[in-house]
């Protein structure tokens, strides 16, 4: 106290995303972040991940920022920020707070003609496309560099959405007073009267409605922390609750109470009626986009329902602003006396709660397909895996299935960037060491991404990777013109290219379902090796639900 | 005449490109932009050139624009657009006229909570961030299509610059009037007025000094397809004109009056005396960024200068606007009655231009190096080549040595966008089928873009690719911690990679300057295939003229 200790920015930031968590920087490194990341690796807080480009980076920090509550991702000025704009925007779609850090050019030096720059004396093109897709957008200065990061964190944990940071290679070495880094960046407010005032009015609709109340839990779920609060509302009910696609998994499907993945029309009829019948519903964090709600069919009905959101809640169209998830779940778990007794045959058996009776097909056959390829994966995937699966047939073939204990899912229904999960998978391994990441992705997905295959080999990671090999893009096949070209990619020899840059890996090609078996089972023998598996299936086949999308659409 | 026929937005659209020797589409399928490529390609104009990920397409289509004077990207909303953002943005900087070319969800679905978007209800976000890298962003209304197509492609030809086109799917379909696609989107406008007052002050400037004139070339040059005109002025006076890093091989090198690659400090003395010695310098279409101009060290000297800008010119500081720049060419070439003889001994002999003397080694060796590499390079290039050089050691090698005659050359010195150059091959590819791409890369950059290796190959092309395996960005170690680990890269097995890719390909690993000797004289015995040599380097050797850029900086 009273003696100055002085940080560098650099350190300073290092420091700040270390108390969140951040052990591991992604990135790429270039021209005006090499003093930025001398600086920030050199006190040891974070480990370098280096990317084979931005994109990618930013995808993996996205899904580390998932699992693990914060991430950061350190690309170079213009050329390397822009490319990962597009994993910035989907941080911002999906809701996950990640800090996109951009090394700049010295301060001042805004109207030189330099390289990496538009040379035009405009240094605030790429500041400006940041602000449309970021909670916070800071330029660092000498003045102010320690509350701008502050800020900008803040923004992110209290919002769950990305920020943007831009660091000139002066204000990187500059000093900052130590001391602020005893004082957490943001504490969840809670507007006391606001809550109190929340919990009267959902008793009061619960109490006029007088009927089954059903829980609907989004995205916003895992990505306020709040698991623990959900499951204690769901059993001080018991109420029955839903999962959207967007959510699956996130409490465990052999829950009793678990009534299915709900996607309006397009879904399983459980989890529809579950929806249906409610007098009540209790919305936790949804975000109902135009797949997630099964193309438009989900039930919108707001002078029926509690909404759950970040910071705010609403009962049956009033909104309470400062009252956090978390917050909201606990008043409405003291709730417990009002909510009607659940009907014990209300609840369906969980074996049931995958697919729908039509999609199950009649005779068993050898052939591979993408029925057979997500039984296969029901029936082998090991309890307390991380599942990455990509837009496209993987994420819906995935949202199909029942999952074991302790499933952590990844997926981007709302952005849908392809190519997205396989950077993931390198983001979500490194966030959780005990956790297997098993990702399930399209041959068309995976080109845009493949090189980081290279990276999460060289990272030590032992994920397994199945790339499903339909020779192009069915999940575009389904929507229109399924004959056209433009559906096609080059066709590779995956195995080739896996074993050209993860040399180390395990490589397998499927063509049949006991094939498909015989690799699952190999791969489930060799937790401590990357394995690789190519599973060819037939370019036009889709998985059900998919297919149901697709004609409501 | 007087009967009306209307063709979709699309065939518009389509035909349009075509009157500017578009023939091929690059871009990568999605949700929103199927129906627009159904019709677009319906009509046979162009070809479709389905890449692995959007920002490869847009770099494909950058070097495309730069040979052929116009080219096109196609990329869905939101998750596709943005991906093309780095590259869209390069060809600004670079002046480049791309046609970005958005499929985007019907109009009027602005607020609606879709995929692909940030869910926020607000649709804007994407124009807008194209607003800050183009020179023109329309998104279509069915009210005015047409003259926003024409608008933004008159815009891309006139400023040499990209324009974004937002196409809404319903847009796409509906039908404009054909008769319009008879007149021009533009034709250049020259100001006769202007020109003559430009002219008169240009012979003022020249009778003033009384000295040697040189002419500097810049990459505007090719852009504006004036290096006809460019040489008629040359070799009206005669005039000794050096070429900078960006324009290399603009008119060949074997000229007589070529003095050299001018770089400011870091570039070849005979240039710099060109240059140092001149009375006049006319500079035509320059862009001096900190590395074209040598870390800032080229001569800057607006009283003594005739600067001869796309669509005005400058004398002296006088600005003459509407003189295009072949029209202020020829008026300069009809002054050559002015220009003072050129001393015959100013010229030096090509052989001398290539590289400084200091650079030659002593003894030859059979080490590859940077130094042997460049030499084995410049003894095989074959004439008519289109030599494409990644930014790094890769671009300061080659504009190190002499090009032989025809040689078409790229790089991108001043957006510098790691990975640029492989994508860049396929479109330069495409669009001079004469001519046979070879690409020299850092494996650092390749590991960016690597997935393109497969597009060119199912595209038919055989360009030469060598890849410099020097384990990591060298490019970037030069500048600042060498000994950094962010500097390495995943080792690769490339010749595996690249048959996994191209299984047609000839690979080779050149680990000796006879070893690449041998692959190169192989490649050139073998048109018809895609070849690619892996030449391994010492992970700190750099060429000479980027350290001394380096140590200027």
């Amino acid at each position: 106290m009273g003696v100055t200790r002085e940080v560098s920015v650099a350190d300073y930031l290092a420091e700040r995303l270390r108390q969140h968590g951040v052990a591991h920087l992604f990135g790429v490194p270039g021209d005006s972040n090499l003093e930025l990341l001398d600086r920030m690796l050199r006190g040891g807080q974070q480990r370098w991940i280096g990317s084979a480009n931005e994109l990618s980076a930013g995808c993996a920090a996205d899904a580390y920022a998932r699992r693990r509550g914060l991430a950061a991702v350190v690309t170079t000025s213009g050329v390397g920020e822009l490319s990962c704009l597009t994993a910035i925007a989907g941080a911002y779609a999906e809701q996950v707070p990640v800090v996109q850090i951009t090394g700049a050019p010295p301060t001042g030096s805004g109207a030189a003609l330099l390289r990496h720059t538009l040379a035009d004396g405009d240094p605030g093109h790429f500041a400006r496309a940041y602000r449309e897709v970021t909670a916070a957008t800071e330029v660092l200065t000498h003045a102010s560099a320690a509350s701008q990061i502050d800020h900008a964190l803040a923004t992110a944990v209290a919002t769950s959405r990305p920020v943007y940071l831009s660091v000139p290679a002066d204000v990187a070495s500059a000093p900052v007073d130590a001391h602020r880094l005893a004082t957490p960046v943001w504490t969840e407010p809670v507007d006391a009267p606001a809550l109190a005032a929340f919990a009267n009015a959902a008793r009061a609709l619960l109490r006029a409605k007088d009927g089954q109340v059903t829980v609907i839990a989004g995205h916003g779920v895992e990505r306020r922390g709040a698991t623990r609060e959900l499951r204690a509302l769901v059993e001080a009910g018991p109420l029955p609750f839903v999962t959207l696609v967007s959510s699956k998994g996130a409490i465990d499907e052999d829950h009793p109470c678990f009534a299915g993945v709900y996607c309006g029309d397009v879904g399983v009829k459980s989890a529809r009626r579950a929806v249906d019948q409610a007098a009540v519903l209790i919305t936790v964090g949804t975000l109902m986009t135009d797949t997630v709600a099964g193309a438009f069919t989900a039930r919108e009905d707001p002078a029926h329902t509690i909404d759950v959101r970040g910071t705010t809640a609403v009962v049956a169209g009033e909104v309470f602003e400062g009252v956090p998830m978390r917050a909201a779940l606990a008043a409405l778990t003291g709730l417990a006396g009002e909510y009607a007794t659940l009907p014990a045959a209300g609840l369906p058996a969980s074996a049931m709660l995958g697919r729908r009776a039509e999609d199950e097909h009649g005779p068993v056959t050898d052939a591979l397909t993408q029925i057979s390829l997500w039984e296969s994966l029901e029936e082998w995937l090991p309890a307390s895996s991380t599942l990455l699966t990509e837009v496209g047939t993987s994420f819906w073939g995935a949202v199909s299935i029942t999952f074991p204990p302790n499933t952590a899912f990844v997926g981007q229904p709302v952005w849908s960037s392809p190519g997205y999960t396989l950077p993931a998978t390198l983001g979500a391994g490194l966030a959780e060491p005990g956790r297997r990441p098993v990702l399930v992705i399209g041959d068309g997905a995976a080109q845009t991404s493949a090189p980081e295959l290279g990276t999460i080999a060289s990272s030590g990671l032992t994920p397994v990777v199945i790339v499903v090999n339909n020779a192009g893009r069915t999940g575009a096949r389904v929507q229109r013109s399924p004959e056209a070209l433009y559906h096609d990619v080059t066709p590779w020899n995956w195995s080739g290219l896996v074993r050209s840059v993860a040399p180390n890996a395990h490589t397998y090609r499927a063509t049949s379902r006991r094939e498909l078996r015989q690799a699952l089972a190999a791969a489930g023998a060799a937790p401590e090796k990357l394995v690789f598996i190519e599973a060819v299936l037939p370019s036009a086949d889709a998985p059900p639900m998919l297919k149901r999308l697709a004609s409501n659409s």
